[in-house]
C-alpha cells in the first residue's frame, strides 16, 4: 500500500559558503519591517555570525529587536517573554538564529503573538493555529530540521511537559544555511545532530505502508550519506563537503519529503520527549539511547523491513534463512555506529547512572498522558508497551 | 566542489487514488474565482476526467472558461488565443489538466495576460516575466516536471522555434496526482516519459560538481526506481504501486531537488528541443535518441563521473583497471534499456529515415543561433560539437 499524501515544503532554501550575505534582502523580500532577532546562548555572538545578521538588517534598513537565552528543549516562559516583546514593539518578522531550539521558540512566538488566549492552549488541544507571524531562519546546528518542517516542539516549565504542535502556518519563509558554521560544534552536538536527522528518516521509513519504493531508496540514500558523513567531521570538524551533507540531510529529514507515500510513526520521538524533559538531556542523544530497544521489542511483526534496513541501510549481509539474524544484525550495526560516534544505547550511557523505576513510571504516565493516549503509527505503543521499551533500554 | 544553491519548490502536491476530490477546494484556497481550464487533445475528455473537474469547479461556486486544442511541443498561437480569452473573460486562475505540454501552455499564457508587450519577448530574451497569473495543475502525464518546475518550453510556429525560459513566477499553486489516471498511456508515451524523467535527472548529475554525495546518491536513487518502474508499467499498465513511482519521480526530478550542489548541463534537452521543434518528435523519445552519443562525445574528460553511473544506476560491474570500458558498459546498458522500452538510440530510429545533412546543418543553426551561442555546463558545446554529436547520433 501507498499512502496517499500531501508534499508542501514552501521554504525558500539560501545554501552555501556566502548564504548569510542575503539574509537583509530576504528579510525585506519577505515584508520584515519590525524584526524580532531571536536566538540562544553566547555562541552565534562569539562566532560573529550575530554580527553579520546585525549587519544585515542594518543595512537593508530594517528595524529590530532581539531576545537571546534560547536553551535547548526550549521553555514555554521564554515564549511568553518573546509574544509581549513582539506586541510591544510591533514585530511583523521573527529572524531564528541558531538551530531547532531556537526556531522552534519562534514558531510558538510567532503562533501567539495574534491569538488573543493562552499560547499554550495549542499544545494543550485546547486550540488549534490559525494565524503565525512570519519567521526566516539562519540555521548553526543541523538537527531538528524545523528550518523546513512545520513542528514545533515546546517544553512547559510548569510540570516538564514537552509536546509538539504541527501546521504549515509555521513553517520558514526562508532558511540560510552556511555549512562552515557548523565546525565549531561541539562532537556530542555533531552526533547527536546526525542522529536525530537519521532518526527523523527512520521514523518515516519503519512504517506500515511499504510500497513506495522511491520514497524508500531516498531515504536509505539519506541514512548512509548522513551516517558517513558524520564519522568524517567528527574527525575532521573543517571538512566543508561533508557538513554540508548533514546540513541538507537535516532539512530534507523532516520537510516530509521522506514521508511520501509512507506513514510518521514517532513512538520513539515521544517516547523521548519525556526523557529529554525530565532530565533535560540532548534529544539527538535519547532517540540513540532509546530507539534499539524499540525496534527489538517491534522487529518481530515487520521482519522484512527491517532485513530492508539492515541490508541496504547498514551493509549487512543478508541472511535470507534467518531473517531474524539479518534484522537484529542491522540493530547491532547501528548501536555500533552510535557507540562510534559518542552516543548512548542505553538511559544508563545517557544519563551516566540507573533510572530508577519510579522514574519510568514518570516517563511512563507522562507519554501516556495518565495511559489516556498511544504512541506510534507502525506498532501503536500503549502505556504497558512504553514501560517495556523504558525497561529495556534502561 | 559543491556549488551554492537556492532550493524553491513551494508547490502544494496533492497525491493520491482520490486526489481529484480536492480540485475545487483547492482552485478556491488558492484565490480562483474565474478560472481558464486548459487541456489538450480528446483524452481527458474520454477518460471523464475533465468531468470531474468541472463538476468540482461547480460545486465549490468557481466561473470558469474552457480552451483545448493543446498540441505536444506546445505553439505560441495557442498562448495568444489563451491570453486574449482570459483577459477577455477577466480570467484570474489557469487550471492546466494535462502533462508538460498543457502545463507549459498555461505559464505561457500566466505571463502573456499581465504584460502589455509581446509575449514572445520573454523567450526572445526581449523581457524578464515581472507577474504571472496563479497556475494550478490536473497533471495525467509523468514526464516533464512542469508541475514543480520553473520552466515552461514553448515552441513559436513561425520558423518553429522552441525555447525555454525559468521563473519562479511559474511554478504551480497545487499538483493533483492520481497515478491511476496513467494507466491508458500509450505504451510509447510512457516510455519517452520515464525516458525524459531520468534524463532531468541525469542532466543535472553529469555536472563538474561533483561533491555533493547526498543529492548524487538520491539521483541514483530515482534513477534507479523509475528505470525498474517503467519496466513493470509497460508489463502491466494498471500497476498503481509502479506507476506511482514514476509520477512522483517526475516531480522530484525536475523541481531543482537533484540539481541542489550541483549544476543543469542540459545539452542533450537543448540539442533535443531543435529535434522536435523541427520534426515534432516526441521530446523523450529524441532524448534517447541522442543522449548515447552526447554521453560518447563527452565522457573522456568525466570518466570517474560516468563510471559512478554505470556501477550506481546501470549496475555494471566496476572494472577497476579500465574505466573507460566500465564508462562504456554504463551508456550501452542505458541503450539496452531504451530498446526495451521501445525508445530509439539513434536519429535514424527516431524518425524512421535517415536525417539530411542539410537538416543537421538546420538543427545546428538553431540550437546555436546562428552560431551565436553555446549550450552545457559540464561540457560547453559550440556549433562544432552539436553538429559531431547530431552527426554521431544520426
Amino acid at each position: 500500500m501507498i499512502k496517499d499524501f500531501n508534499f508542501y515544503a514552501p521554504t525558500r532554501v539560501v545554501f552555501g559558503g556566502q548564504a548569510e550575505d542575503k539574509i537583509g534582502q530576504l528579510v525585506a523580500n519577505y515584508g520584515g519591517t519590525r524584526v524580532l532577532l531571536h536566538y540562544g546562548g553566547g555562541s552565534a555572538e562569539r562566532s560573529g555570525l550575530l554580527g553579520v545578521v546585525r549587519q544585515q538588517l542594518t543595512q537593508a534598513g530594517i528595524a529590530w529587536c532581539e531576545l537571546g537565552g534560547v536553551v535547548p528543549n526550549p521553555l514555554l516562559s521564554k515564549v511568553r517573554e518573546g509574544i509581549d516583546l513582539c506586541r510591544r514593539e510591533r514585530v511583523d518578522f521573527i529572524l531564528a538564529v541558531g538551530g531547532g531550539s531556537v526556531i522552534d521558540s519562534s514558531k510558538a512566538i510567532g503562533y501567539g503573538v495574534p491569538y488573543p488566549g493562552d499560547v499554550w492552549d495549542f499544545w494543550d488541544g485546547k486550540a488549534v493555529p490559525q494565524a503565525c507571524l512570519p519567521i526566516g531562519a539562519v540555521l548553526t546546528i543541523p538537527a531538528a530540521g524545523s528550518e523546513m518542517s512545520s513542528s514545533c516542539v515546546i517544553t512547559n516549565d510548569d510540570g516538564l511537559l514537552k509536546r509538539g504542535v504541527n501546521s504549515d502556518l509555521c513553517r520558514c519563509r526562508f532558511a540560510v544555511m552556511n555549512p562552515a558554521r557548523t565546525y565549531t560544534l561541539p562532537p556530542y552536538q555533531t552526533a547527536a545532530g546526525a542522529t536525530d536527522i537519521m532518526m527523523h528518516t527512520m521514523e518515516r521509513y519503519f512504517s506500515k505502508y511499504e510500497d513506495m519504493t522511491l520514497t524508500d531508496a531516498i531515504s536509505e540514500a539519506l541514512l548512509r550519506t548522513v551516517r558517513d558523513a558524520a564519522m568524517v567531521v567528527l574527525e575532521h570538524p573543517e571538512d566543508y563537503r561533508h557538513r554540508a551533507q548533514i546540513m541538507w540531510a537535516g532539512s530534507l529529514a523532516h520537510n516530509d519529503l521522506t514521508e511520501c507515500g509512507t506513514e510518521k510513526d514517532f513512538a520513539t520521538h515521544r517516547l523521548e520527549h519525556e526523557l529529554s524533559a525530565l532530565f533535560g538531556v540532548t534529544h539527538g542523544a535519547g532517540l540513540a539511547a532509546l530507539w534499539p530497544s524499540w525496534a527489538r521489542y517491534v522487529k518481530a511483526k515487520h521482519l522484512a523491513r527491517f532485513v530492508q534496513f539492515a541490508v541496504n541501510v547498514m551493509g549487512v549481509t543478508n541472511d535470507f534463512t534467518h531473517p531474524e539474524e539479518t534484522a537484529e544484525a542491522g540493530i547491532r550495526a547501528i548501536e555500533s555506529f552510535y557507540r562510534q560516534i559518542g552516543m548512548p544505547t542505553s538511559i544508563h550511557e545517557l544519563l551516566g547512572r540507573d533510572i530508577t523505576d519510579d522514574e519510568i513510571e514518570t516517563l511512563v504516565d507522562k507519554c501516556s498522558r495518565g495511559g489516556t493516549i498511544t504512541v506510534g503509527a507502525m506498532e501503536v505503543l500503549n502505556a504497558a508497551d512504553m514501560r517495556a521499551i523504558y525497561q529495556m533500554a534502561r
